[in-house]
């Protein structure tokens, strides 16, 4: 039997059209049997403070184009944000981090997150990880 | 002699600063005999839309220097987008997928895109090709 | 004795909230004895002319906030760019380099830029350093 493959992900945009890929690719590794592990850092951290999905929109001036884009991904059979996190829980392969130094900086406490979240680790600690993955990617 | 290295970017960005290391990544991997993957997702599509390469923009605020920007890239003797997209070509190891996800949701059809698209592939697709690659990126 | 761990970084970026995971990423990578190396292109470049990382602020409209996320940094006791960038040369793990195509583009010569670049390189050469990396980001 092989060693599974394994992605690292540091999570440090906050935006829809990023957590979106983000979600994507983990729930896809996941079915995939890949081993998933996803560092939420900087303004990614948003997104999982409770409710934070679920209010993540587009970025700058498109912010205000959030709902339609939900309507188009709804059109398309798409799953929203919540849905995709189940089915990254469901592979039961997707590790979700908060990253420690964000929680400081922002002043966010750990009763704030969702309860999906499995530790809250420092850069030294998802480097370890990263550096022992098959892919890579900052988002 | 020895496997081709392989190179996996996923081209997320539609803006003109993210086009350029895309297409500079690919043609300079191509040239060296890297077999490169390139899948163009998200506000990615739209440079693979018929005149996407020639209308990308300078992002936000920026988008009114996006001429002042490619004279500058003129006087630096830098190659457009579109010749780098020729660039790619010439190597025959820069392979184009557009994301059928992406597709759906934008309401983009196959005749729309440009002929240099090699194929139309979902994330699982192109996440068993990353997952092979000795370098990934996200842009 | 095992071969040093790799990582490779293109910081296309230069604003704040993108250089601080660069630096922390790069500075926590020299101190684990990982070899990082930084390739500054694009919009990065600017964090490497005299004076660049202390400059950096926020991206678009978030830019007013750049005073009030450095004071919440300080206050959560996490060091300043400029602070990152000594730990990072301390480690003596850590080679900066800067895009030479870059350069030419926005007409940026030598002497502007910090004595901390340890080299100008183009596309190809941190190219072969990244498909040799175990570790590759575009941030």
């Amino acid at each position: 039997m092989s060693t599974p493959k394994k992605m690292a992900i540091i999570v440090h945009s906050g935006s829809m059209d990023k957590l979106i890929p983000v979600l994507m690719l983990a729930s896809t590794g996941g079915a995939m049997d890949v081993d998933v592990h996803l560092f939420f850092t900087f303004w990614g951290l948003n997104a999982l403070k409770k409710g934070g999905f679920e209010a993540a929109k587009l970025p700058g001036d498109m912010s205000i184009s959030t709902e339609m884009m939900k309507e188009m991904m709804k059109k398309a059979r798409v799953p929203t944000l919540t849905d995709m996190l189940k089915m990254c829980r469901e592979t039961k392969k997707v590790k979700i981090y908060a990253c420690s130094t964000t929680m400081e900086i922002m002043g966010v406490k750990k009763e704030e997150l969702i309860p999906e979240v499995d530790d809250i680790v420092g850069a030294a600690s998802f480097l370890s990880i990263a550096l022992d993955s098959d892919v890579q990617l900052f988002i």
